[in-house]
C-alpha cells in the first residue's frame, strides 16, 4: 500500500503544481505515494471562514485559532484506516535532516499542519506526534517544509526514482558530503575534468571520489565527521587535512 | 526600487502558485519584489533540449551539463541592468539561516540556479557569488530551496508583511526562541490560557513573555544562548534552567 501524507493549509492549492512535477510527480502517477492537500478554512463554522484571531496579552498580528486546527486534524485523521503521524512545524522542533526523513519513510502515514500569520496557539502542539524545524530561519508558513519533507521522503521509498537516479550515493548517504562529480565536455572554458575520470580505471576512480568526499567534508562540514568510521588510511588522510587545511584541496 | 529575484530551473512552472498565494502573493502586486521564474532549457540547442549527460568515471544518474547553465546564468544576468547576486545550493554551501537571509535582504538582486538530477557539473559553481545549503537532507532539486530563500528574504523587506505581521518580534529575531502564544478561547478542552495574558498587565506580559522565550530556547535550543546579551536576572535564571532543566518549564 502506498504511503500517504496529508497537509492542512489555508492555501491548499500551492502543493500541486510542485508534487505534481518531474520525479514527484512520476512517482505519484505510479502510486509509490499519495499527496492530499486539505484547507483549513473547510473546519470553520462562521460565514468569514475565520482561522485567526488576536493574541491574549496583546501584540502585533494574528494567531491560528486552535479550534479549526483540533477539528481538522481529527476529521483528516479519520479519512483513512491508517492512524496518521501527525507532524507540527516550529522553530522549537527538532531539526529535520535526512536521519529524519528515513525514519518518516517508514511510516505508513504523515499528516503535516501548516501555520500561517504569526503562528498558533501554542495548545494545538498537544496534536503533535513530532515537532519539526526545518532551519534557522523564518517562512510565512509552514507549506515549503511541508513540501521539503514530504520531497526527502518520497525519494526514499522503493522505486521512487526510478532507473534515473540513486538515492545510495548522495551527501550524507554515508555520512561525508557527496564527490565532485563532472559530465562532458571534458574541457570547458579552461577549465578541466579530472584525468582520472577519463582514464577508465575504476579502481582508481572509486579512490578518487573517496577522497574527494573526505576532502569536501573536511573542507565545509569537519563537524560531520565526529564519530565516522573510517580505515586507517582514510584517517591519516583526515588528520594531515585538518592539520594543513590550505593545500590539496584544489579542483576535488 | 523593487528587489528582483530570478530563478533558473528545469520546471519553472513550479513557481507561481506558491509566490502567488498569501503574504508573498500580495507584496508582489505592490511592487515590494519581482519574481521571475526561466526555464534552464531555454538554453540548449538540440532537438530534444538536453540538459543532463552522464557523469565522466562512470555511476548512476545523471549530471547537469555545463553549457546551458553557464549560457543560462549569463543571459538572465544580463535582463537587467543590475548585476544580480548569483546564488547556487548544495550541502557544500553554508547554512541557510535568518543571518543569511538579512544580507541577501540588502541585494537588489538576486539570482538562483536549480539544481536536480543526480547533481551539478562541479565547473557551474564558478557561476556562484555564494553556496547555500538549507539543511542535512536531500531533495529532488532546488527549487524548494529557491522558494524558501525568496520567501525567507521577502518577508524582511520593507512594506512586504504590511500591517498583518511583524518581523520583529518572532523566532531568532532576538537570538531566541519565540515566547508560547494564545488566543481565544481561553479555556479549550481542559488547557487553559496562562493567567498572566488575560490580566491586562502590560509589564507582567512583557516580563512572561520575555521569560518564556528564555525557557523554550533553554528546553529546546541552549546553543543559541551562546554569546546572547542576557541582564543579571535573566543569566541567573538560565543558569538555574540549565542546572535542573526538569521543573519549571510547564505551561510555557
Amino acid at each position: 500500500m502506498s504511503m500517504r501524507f496529508d497537509v492542512i493549509s489555508v492555501i491548499p492549492q500551492v502543493f500541486d503544481a510542485y508534487m505534481g512535477a518531474s520525479i514527484l510527480g512520476r512517482a505519484s502517477q505510479r502510486g509509490i505515494y499519495e499527496f492530499y492537500a486539505h484547507d483549513l478554512r473547510d473546519w470553520t463554522h462562521d460565514r468569514h471562514r475565520t482561522v485567526d484571531d488576536a493574541p491574549f496579552g496583546g501584540g502585533q498580528g494574528m494567531l491560528m485559532k486552535p479550534e479549526p486546527i483540533f477539528e481538522a486534524v481529527e476529521s483528516v485523521s479519520a479519512m483513512d484506516g491508517r492512524k496518521p503521524h501527525v507532524v507540527f512545524f516550529s522553530p522549537c522542533g527538532s531539526r529535520f535532516d535526512q536521519g529524519v526523513a528515513r525514519r518518516l519513510a517508514a511510516k505508513e502515514r504523515v499528516l503535516m499542519v501548516c501555520g500561517r500569520y504569526e503562528g498558533m496557539d501554542e495548545r494545538v502542539y498537544a496534536l503533535a506526534d513530532e515537532t519539526i524545524s526545518l532551519g534557522d530561519y523564518v517562512l510565512t508558513g509552514g507549506e515549503l517544509a511541508a513540501m521539503a519533507v514530504t520531497d526527502a521522503v518520497v525519494r526514499l521509498l522503493p522505486g521512487a526514482l526510478g532507473d534515473e537516479m540513486s538515492a545510495q550515493d548522495e551527501s550524507f548517504s554515508e555520512g561525508l558530503l557527496e564527490y565532485a562529480q563532472y559530465t562532458r565536455p571534458a574541457e570547458f572554458r579552461g577549465m578541466s575534468v579530472p584525468d582520472v575520470l577519463l582514464s577508465g580505471d575504476h579502481g582508481a576512480v572509486a579512490r578518487w571520489r573517496r577522497e574527494s568526499a573526505l576532502r569536501r567534508t573536511v573542507q565545509w562540514r569537519p563537524d560531520l565527521l565526529d564519530g565516522l568510521p573510517l580505515n586507517e588510511k582514510e584517517r591519516a588522510m583526515v588528520d594531515g587535512l585538518l592539520a594543513n587545511e590550505s593545500t590539496g584541496l584544489e579542483g576535488v
